[in-house]
């Protein structure tokens, strides 16, 4: 509360001046109750004032529908949408979500600061409240050829942001249960405040230290059994339902079945898609679903809603009571998420549209490849007789399987042919010129080229193929755009480019879409096969963290050993 | 977490060290989850480190008894138990309350800040953890005479103390909704943190309006709707049982029959005299009252730990996992509250006892009766041969009547016989001199006086009697002691002192009971009915904001329409 404006407020919420809107005749959810009222929604100032029997300048008559607050998404990542963060917003917004709890990782692990300061900046006048969890760990592992080392010190000169809240996921856990002195400086830094956690299969006891360290989420809960040893251990849940990882009904139906208490568990999309966000919701989708398996619609809307605003500390989100933020969902059905209107700090959001993107030709954000050249010598992976070593492809899976196999072979040299395609990644930050290559089985390509600068979580140029000259070409292409997408064949580039931080592009959703399903396309005929995603599965395919085998620039690395290999 | 001290505690956690302490073989609640779990509690350092498997290089052995979390007294007043906060913690330690939420109201309304850090040193080296919201309301109206007016401007000193937690509870709504820039400055300070409320009986549109500045929590919802209609406003409820106000059965009763989410219900005591701590418990009596009501045990203890902490902010009490504060109760009958053993930070607290008081003879806290010298002429009541205004006291009850009688006088002033008393209050702070006399009716006293430097919330002298001599006697005496309460009798007083502050004795509780009990009978044999407690009645006939009529330093004073009479 803002007190030098209460004296005003105060008039109209005792109802002796007329507030500036007044929406009329709901049935408002009550999420401290559980009730559903009848009754009207004083909003000044973009906020709410009262809720009752109310008069205003501007009245809206909602006849009987349903009011609920704004939904608050505990947990996503937005530059893995390919555009930026105001175009995923048009949709996401409508679709009731208001509140978004960001962790800004691939950017930063791009650009530093600077990455960050993008998302907070595209995010300072949307229609929505944009938060950042500042990325616990840039880079992943000690040995990634990131674009920024992010520490604790780096941190603090913008902890202090207001809409900078905690830390974000803490996805090495290694480090955390180890007492590592940067982990535990970033963690005493945001004491206090809230520590995001990500702790996929710990042990118990690995699981009670990493929560005594004072890390207060989690959302790689993907069984209800392990999601209830992190809520007795007192962490708050996200049940996560994005484009990939879907855990709304392995934990709700868990919920239901035991009838736990579930104010401790939010919802939260991590990555989604935005095709995926226009065909069956977002947070309005995990509501919708949950309902249908059974939980009762007023717990569900508050695991949208006030549970993730308590677990980050919000009091003026996440509630339609006096002094609440008025963001506010208009539904014509309570069980089927049906949104009518979708109000932000007491507007109607039905008119917005996220502007085109502003930014310089010399703005850091741009130009952001910085590879050595590379020619054919670099691609070179001499192989013995006997067998190779091979990244093992699982069509559906980001997993891969460590293989191993005689490769076929020219003087000594890895060719590729026989369904194996040859794979390099090359740094791209720091023109160091290290270049990693490696062979592959599953991806199927032929006569060809793929390559990417979205390439987790370092982000360096990853690019497959079955033969050098097209491969060299592609990394040209992207070099020369300044990021992106692109598959070659016969010399010739089919290319997305994303010239923004070589991860986002700055032209709208549906151009993106279009040219996404014409590379797909493309893609399909030169043999990659169903279940495995040309760009998707090759963006993961550098992530030293997830089994089994990883190719990061300095080789080939063992995940299960965390060791690099020969 | 003190990350200093994560790395031992880690691998404690994790199994590979030895804990200090283990509590083996309990069934231990889990308040997130509501499970009742076969588990070992390691503690080390103060702190739970893992609730599961453990050894410890001390182990106790509870044998399958519970074990939940300490319990916490959301909202209290220390001073009004006539001990030392020790003396008080003493008692309820006992009934498993760690954790206390005190505003020193009485202590501030006579000393100020030097009140308020009285309670903060009392309450340093305890087996307990006590906070204080920092008064509100002081003096209670503007037209009383306190010993201090405590300004936000003087809070803000003291403001970031690390147990002063939020603003204690604002009597005063109609500075609240009518934006009063003193009450708003304070609720300024506060902004982020806790404001607790105190608002019985407003209308709907200024509760709303309350809410709105706000203010988080009340105890003054005496009825489960007004409860219900304080909670749809996002309000928490402090659901009070005391020695006098008690409303768990009422509320708990509207809890059980509506299916009432319970997470934003707590309890508090407000008010409660050691020897009905002593009878019934404490926290422990909330417990055990709701669950014969019905509420299930788990929500009762929830009431009384993490809903509290949660309240107010607190991540390390409320629960027993990871990282908590080892505050435990031991149980061998959960419904029944029945307590084994209370740890406070890890540690027995069997064997403390409150240690005596060492105050020096100078401290600022002793020799606080500033009253001006009075002789018989200040206590004449001149009246006319007409009806007069009467104070009426009514059994059992604080409220009183105002009446209208033709009252007993010579030479046209007021003389105490046929069943009206003489009652003065003089100002005690300042030495200014101010004296308000009036007639009241129903305290039945005869022969001698009764004063009270204990008079809410300004702590004036009180005295009332049926003569001029005994009642000038009786204000002597509580100058020359320094306050207390004293009953006089042909001049003779039996005293008890309360030398601190006015308020509070130096002695051992037991002494203090005895000579209460010694008094209470004295004062019976002068007439004083049953219904009426002779101090505890007069205490309140000063407090200008409880209805009907009320006696100041300044005169009588009509809380109907809040002006002097006359």
């Amino acid at each position: 509360m803002d007190y030098t404006k209460y004296p005003a407020l105060s008039r109209i919420a005792r109802g002796e001046v007329k507030a500036h809107t007044v929406l009329k005749n709901g049935r408002v959810l009550n999420v401290f109750t559980g009730e559903i009222l009848r009754a009207d929604i004083a909003i000044e100032d973009g906020l709410i004032v009262g809720v009752g029997d109310y008069a205003g300048e501007h009245e809206v008559d909602l006849g009987g529908q349903y009011v609920v607050p704004g939904f608050i998404d505990a947990h996503l990542h937005m530059e893995s949408t390919l555009v930026t963060p105001p175009r995923l917003l048009e949709n996401t917004i409508r679709c009731g979500t208001t509140t978004y709890i960001v962790d800004p990782h691939e950017a930063t692990n791009v650009k530093g600061w600077d990455g960050i300061e993008f998302i907070l900046n595209q995010t300072e006048d949307v229609p929505a409240n944009v938060y950042v969890m500042l990325p616990s760990c840039v880079p992943a592992t000690p040995f990634e050829m990131a674009g920024c080392v992010y520490t604790a010190e780096e941190m603090a000169k913008h902890a202090d942001h207001p809409r900078i809240l905690g830390l974000g996921e803490v996805m090495d856990y290694v480090s955390v249960v180890g007492a590592e002195p940067g982990m535990m400086a970033k963690l005493d830094l945001f004491k206090g405040r809230v520590s995001d956690g990500h702790a996929p299969g710990l042990s118990e006891k690995d699981l009670t230290a990493y929560a005594l360290a004072g890390i207060a989420t989690d959302h790689e809960g993907v069984t209800f059994e392990y999601a209830r040893a992190e809520r007795r251990l007192g962490m708050h849940i996200h049940v996560r339902e994005g484009s990939a990882a879907r855990n709304v009904e392995t934990i709700v139906r868990g919920l239901v079945e035991s009838g736990m208490d579930t104010s401790g568990f939010s919802f939260c999309t991590d990555d989604k898609h935005i095709e995926d966000i226009r065909r069956e919701g977002h947070i309005s989708h995990c509501i919708r679903k949950a309902i249908a398996l059974g939980l009762e619609p007023v717990k569900a809307y508050q695991m949208a809603t006030i549970n993730s605003a308590r677990c980050y500390g919000f009091k003026h989100l996440g509630a339609i009571a006096p002094g609440y933020q008025a963001d506010l969902v208009v539904l014509r059905d309570l069980e089927q998420v049906d949104v009518s209107a979708v109000y932000c700090k007491g507007t109607d959001t039905a008119h917005w549209h996220a502007p085109a993107l502003e930014l310089p030709a010399d703005s850091p954000l741009r130009g952001t490849i910085h590879a050595a050249s590379v020619d054919a010598s670099a691609l070179c992976l001499p192989v013995s007789a006997g067998e190779s070593d091979v990244i093992g492809l699982i069509p559906g899976q980001i997993v891969t399987e460590h293989r191993r196999a005689v490769l076929p072979q020219e003087n000594g040299l890895f060719v590729a042919r026989d369904g194996f395609n040859k794979l390099a990644v090359i740094e791209r930050h720091h023109e160091t010129g290290a270049v990693g290559v490696a062979a592959i089985t599953g991806f199927g390509l032929r006569g060809g080229a793929i390559a990417s600068s979205v390439s987790h979580d370092s982000h360096n140029l990853l690019v497959t193929g079955d033969n050098d000259a097209d491969m060299l070409c592609a990394v040209e292409e992207l070099r020369r755009v300044g990021g992106g997408y692109t598959i070659v064949a016969d010399g010739k580039a089919l290319t997305l480019p994303l010239p923004i931080l070589g991860l986002i592009s700055d032209r709208p959703f549906e151009e993106v879409d279009a040219k996404l399903h014409e590379m797909l396309a493309q893609a399909r005929r030169m043999g990659v096969p169903e279940g495995i995603d040309p760009f998707l599965t090759l963006a993961f395919l550098a992530l030293p963290v997830i089994p089994a085998v990883r190719l990061t620039p300095r080789g080939l690395f063992d995940v299960e050993t965390f060791s690099f290999i020969g």
